[in-house]
């Protein structure tokens, strides 16, 4: 087992991190049959574990998300994705959690994923990287928190597919775990956003540099499919109320429109911006591998219908939180959740946050949310006797 | 001016038609500032018009409709698209309407429209296409009317983008016309959907067989592009429920997941279809031009920010419907429409139409449209004199 510490300390500010090669001895098993060994995990730690090991939190991130949590990106020099949650007085405080953040399995910051080399072949994976699921990058965390030493979480949180994964976490680890805070996430992907998943792989896959995939060999990539893939996953992570108050039909640096294709409206400009920028630092295998994860991710039917039955006797303590505006993950999806988890007797607060902002209301200056996270953990604390190090 | 009945009969079944040159000794100023000469308007017609033409119906067709709305289409072979509402003892019917329904200017189904010859280079038009508007598009067929010796529509109905065609005209033309039916449409284009058209259009663009616009002179058609556009749009046309219900997790033809990036979910693969099977009939181009013409469309702006001016002193009797579930044309902003009109006292029915089937509902069997447009259409028979032939 390699342990590469590429920072010198773990109170880590700046952008390096560390990087550990996991399940050289023991593969991971990933859902689809394949032993994956060696693998990479990438991470990003804040703040320091203390003697009892009960302040650990374990940040799971979103599809477009990364390790970089609260440090600045190394590739967009923009602070860290949830920099508003973590800092002094923050709901998340490295003064008293030790904060760990690593890059899913299947990711392009560094964790193994299908832009990694295969060391069977000496070459890049491309497609032939096996497909992983959303309970496969928790059996990789787990192996990554086994590494560090660190037996037991008192937190696992995170939005949208890292709400996912935490979902995964307290259904297959929940001796690990004090509590769980899934934001934004639901048990199951639905039909809709399937669909739009469907059309950003496709988008992808018909690319001509796609290459099958094996675009690294030729050294392009498929650019214009990922830039368009994200444009349209863009549109669906804001609301309708959000895209009115911000743009409406505000005309880009122009008074008149100009009776041509160029970006005459501002939300055209924006949209066409986020995807632009998404490719300078996303893989579009990875965005393939990511969106099928959350496209596979049913924990009612790994429950055979029941999900009550993932949470059975757990002893976790949930927060459950949804957004009014969110259209990717509704309320009443959320809901299912909060339902399955009062049908086993599970000790749960339900939050919905009124808010116009949609589903990435999670990433955003959201007091209510900020106030809510705060509560939740500070009683979970004093419940748990996690201690400020 | 020339005359091309492709048909022998103007209560025309099959898939012919008839085809019109106008604009060649007056031609049809745009919106843009270019003059349009000549240009030809392909349309359809079903039933006979009566002595004192109290009986013509114009059907305006949404972005990816045609002037085939009742009769076999010549290229997918399949029904008129509004079939279900045009027929003996339909709403619209032959034995009492004479109904007319041309292909929009822009269009790809023998109006002229980007992938018609330039008459000035003899070349296929591409982005030398003059950008169109919806206003452009009613322009163009008020003069088809003129050709036709119709003075006056007894109705002028359409859905979505037809939709808009028949506000433009209520607007235009108020004396032109007894009765206007705009369905699931709005005066004004909404940023989350110029979002959703700007998807579409760099789908299309960024396919490097588009070639800025002239691929016919390739030989080739930036079909990929195409048929994400389509795809993307297709979702935004159902709701989350009627996906839910049509599809919801269901694979296609196997019993499990296959851990890869074929269509393991119907979704998928009815979304795919919509793709490919849209780019045997449509021209990319025509896509561009139709999503811009709605992107620009904004009744509000048009009248300085009071929509009611547009409809002062209107004679019109308006039958405004919207559908619960369509998230596209939202009923709020479908009833700002009946807001203007009330504001200018017309005469106008309001009906929001209890459907979990989305925007596409306007094409479905949808038992209360049909109530709805056929006692309007009745009354208003009635009250404007228009007589069976």
């Amino acid at each position: 087992m390699k342990h590469t510490p590429q920072a010198p300390s773990v109170a880590d500010a700046d952008s390096s991190g560390f990087s550990v090669e996991l399940g050289t001895d023991d593969p991971l098993r990933l859902d689809c049959g394949v032993d994956l060994s060696p693998f990479t995990m990438a991470y990003q730690t804040y703040g320091e574990l203390n003697a009892d090991q009960s302040n650990a939190v374990l940040v799971c991130h979103a599809l477009s998300g990364d390790q970089f949590v609260a440090s600045t990106h190394p590739v967009t020099g923009k602070p860290g994705w949830w920099h508003i949650l973590i800092g002094p007085g923050r709901p998340l405080d490295p003064a008293h959690h030790h904060i760990i953040c690593a890059n899913v399995l299947g990711g392009c910051m560094g964790t193994t994923g299908p832009s990694s080399i295969d060391p069977a072949t000496g070459e890049t994976y491309g497609v032939n990287f096996p497909v992983i699921t959303i309970a496969d990058m928790v059996r990789a965390q787990a192996m990554l928190l086994d590494h560090l030493g660190i037996e037991k979480l008192f937190c696992v949180i995170g939005g949208s597919m890292g709400g996912m994964q935490v979902l995964q976490w307290a259904s297959m680890f929940p001796d690990r775990m004090d509590t769980a805070v899934p934001i934004a996430a639901a048990a199951r992907h639905s039909a809709q956003n399937i669909g739009f998943h469907e059309v950003g792989r496709q988008a992808i896959m018909t690319d001509p540099d796609w290459h099958e995939g094996s675009y690294a060999a030729k050294d392009v990539s498929p650019a214009r499919g990922l830039a368009v893939a994200r444009m349209a996953a863009h549109i669906t992570y804001l609301s309708e109320a959000a895209l009115r108050r911000k743009f409406g039909r505000k005309l880009q640096n122009r008074s008149q429109i100009t009776y041509g294709f160029e970006a005459d409206f501002q939300v055209e400009s924006y949209l066409r911006h986020q995807g632009i920028t998404f490719v300078e630092r996303f893989d579009a295998n990875s965005y393939l591998y990511l969106t099928r994860a959350m496209d596979y991710f049913d924990m009612v039917a790994d429950n055979n219908g029941v999900l009550a039955d993932a949470f059975a006797g757990t002893p976790v303590r949930f927060c459950v939180v949804s957004f009014t505006s969110d259209w990717l993950f509704t309320t009443s999806e959320v809901r299912e959740i909060v339902h399955a988890l009062n049908a086993v007797a599970a000790d749960v607060s339900f939050v919905e946050i009124e808010t116009d902002k949609g589903h990435d209301a999670f990433l955003l200056e959201e007091p209510e949310l900020h106030a809510t996270l705060s509560g939740f953990l500070s009683a979970a604390a004093e419940k748990f006797g996690s201690k400020t190090p």
